[in-house]
């Protein structure tokens, strides 16, 4: 097996998503990040939308009461949505926007609540049909020019939106939802594309939304009797077993968990050490399914 | 933004699809060629089999009232279609032929109807499972070199069927249908590789034969009440407004505009001064689907 | 047109898919090779799984009352799914293996059953989700090199599955499924990927089964009457006209035959002399989708 790129982000990220609604003080948030990255979950996925374009302003609040510690951050964000929000009275309805203008103020927004200097990774939030992809090119030349975000990627994009965006300039990833209830990206070219560019997906509601362990329909309650049996053979716990099923994954995705339970973290982290044999992880597929392979 | 291929066609086209129904003498079509021409809509598009075989002739009729128009035109044809027609009664069935005889003498037939010497652009009309690209590759290379077609295109093709031609041959565009009542060709790949090729796609059925302004149903409805609000904001016809949504993609589409009244070919042209926001841009496009942008 | 790549397989395959199940005797096998090659079909096409893993030693045991037939055979065979079966009581739900440990012992097996020191060609047999393209690219090699396996390919991928692994390694075909009653490799791309890349894919169920001339359903009915009635104008079998329809196809398909019958192999072969003009072909196709092409 050749090399893989080097990696840029850690083997799980952690998803900001939610962090308006912990209703935790800067401190409890900075407590957050530190139990994180001892858990070597450095990586860290925001939106300028989060929160209603909140959640930047309370990660930076808590990092600037230990600056020191964004030297071993990793920080993605994304922009490209215009939300209908308080904080946007001038927005009349949702939409994209993937203009130049756009894309440097928001991420000059993003530096500015996240009290960085640079961004790791920036990544185009959804497809947008009105992409210009030589105006993006440019833009994100700028921005890596002038040191502010050092990587670029997108989210949600099918592999013909990669393949115009790439053949302009250069993407690390496209940020999926993948879980055992959601398994289009295995079959829809996704991942393919991914391992054949060598390039790593991070994967989106890799639990589902957690509907994995609270849904009750058909598929929710196979799946779940399914990782069940797996984690008590091995010992560990459902959701360590979901993330594994993910990280068997050839074209070595990067899960993104969004949780304030640090055991939530530590249940994911255990995934690196549980590699699933093939029968397993087809019979999990099958799970999903309904039926065996083909 | 690199520059765009130098223009082969007119940012507006002018259908023939229907000039059989419409009941005129050649006087009366040479007019409406010249107004056409003189909205700077100069490119003419046609087909082989439009009005059952009959269309070309009649264009070519009345261009022979006005021969040193020609210069100014750019006529497009197709083929590749065979009818059961009473103009072709050894056909027992609708079925496609693309093979170098049915191409080369397809063309002959279009120049000598049309009564010109050269097409400016050839496409196929339809995708034929028995394509043979190396035959179409030497067919379309035999009409180049005997100056009988300029530039070569494709009609109605996948992705995948666009790039197996494209392997063997040049290609300029694709004509496929797209209007706020037709999103297929926004996601299913063919407008990011029209932009990834730099190529620009000629749409049909720009204001979905009518049904945008006739249509009853709910989407109907939504789209027209969505386009008549900005039109007021802009104080132009909703029409306007429909080709302005498909101009503002940045593929550059060429819309092709079918009637016989030169009121809706103004419209059309109107639109090319009218850039949309991208908010107004999303919002009409939620109207037709019904939600939001994801 | 440009030559194809040499021929590696008799226009048309023997499948030996059922061979199990025709309770012969290795006489009664050998002398079902043998006319079938007298017939020009050379090439047999197995499975490692075929016949709950008897399929290639029932063959190979044939094939040793005459060792020198082996040379004037092309011998296929597949790899990659794992079977529950009384025959690998190891294995506790059918999964895929894409592994190279798993690629090399299955070829072993195959040599070792079939009474051959290499395979002409060897597939995966499904996409697998786990398949790591580099790792599977450095077993083909090794196969290669130790002179085991000369060609290798595909089966049931789609365009991109099959992009990424010829990314790493030379494929030289992809069978699928393809018949009057399944459409689907005509219109997903695979059959123009095919063409492009100048490769022939082998189709599997070529006659639906037997579905063609059994089923009752209306599109078997009008399919087998759009059949008979060509049929009857060029004086051959209804399975004739059904094989022609799929040897017309520009990117050169390998039919596979599976079965006992020689007079089935006789009236495939037919329809390499039958070549039917595009009316016909398309009149074929309408007759199985229920409408005239559009």
């Amino acid at each position: 097996m050749k090399p893989a790129m080097p990696a840029l982000l850690s083997p799980i990220v952690a998803g900001c998503w939610r962090l308006d609604q912990w209703g935790w003080t800067p401190q409890e948030r900075l407590r957050w990040i530190e139990q994180c990255v001892e858990l070597g979950v450095t990586s860290f996925d925001h939106a300028d939308i989060y929160g209603g374009y909140t959640v930047e302003a309370l990660f930076g609040e808590a990092l600037a009461l230990a600056p020191q510690l964004r030297n071993r951050l990793q920080l993605v964000s994304k922009c490209g949505i215009q939300l209908v929000s308080p904080q946007r009275p001038q927005h009349r309805v949702k939409a994209y926007d993937s203009s130049r203008a756009h894309i440097v103020a928001s991420v000059e927004h993003s530096l500015k609540t996240l009290r960085t200097d640079h961004l790791d990774l920036l990544l185009l939030h959804r497809p947008d049909p009105l992409l210009d992809a030589d105006e993006v090119a440019e833009a994100f030349e700028h921005l890596r020019a002038a040191g502010k975000v050092k990587r670029f990627g997108v989210s949600n994009y099918s592999p013909e939106q990669f393949e115009l965006l790439a053949s302009r300039t250069s993407l690390v990833t496209n940020q999926v939802e993948c879980s055992l209830l959601h398994l289009v990206p295995l079959h829809d070219g996704s991942f393919d594309q991914m391992q054949r560019l060598r390039l790593s997906p991070m994967i989106w509601s890799p639990l589902a939304g957690g509907r994995i362990f609270s849904g009750n329909g058909e598929t929710e309650q196979r799946v779940r009797s399914a990782l069940e049996a797996v984690a008590r053979e091995h010992g560990c716990s459902a959701a360590t077993v979901a993330h594994a099923w993910l990280l068997r994954l050839p074209c070595r995705p990067h899960p993104i968990v969004g949780s304030r339970r640090i055991e939530a973290m530590r249940e994911a982290v255990a995934a690196l050490s549980l590699r699933l044999d093939a029968p397993t992880w087809h019979a999990l597929w099958s799970a999903s399914t309904g039926h065996p392979v083909p």
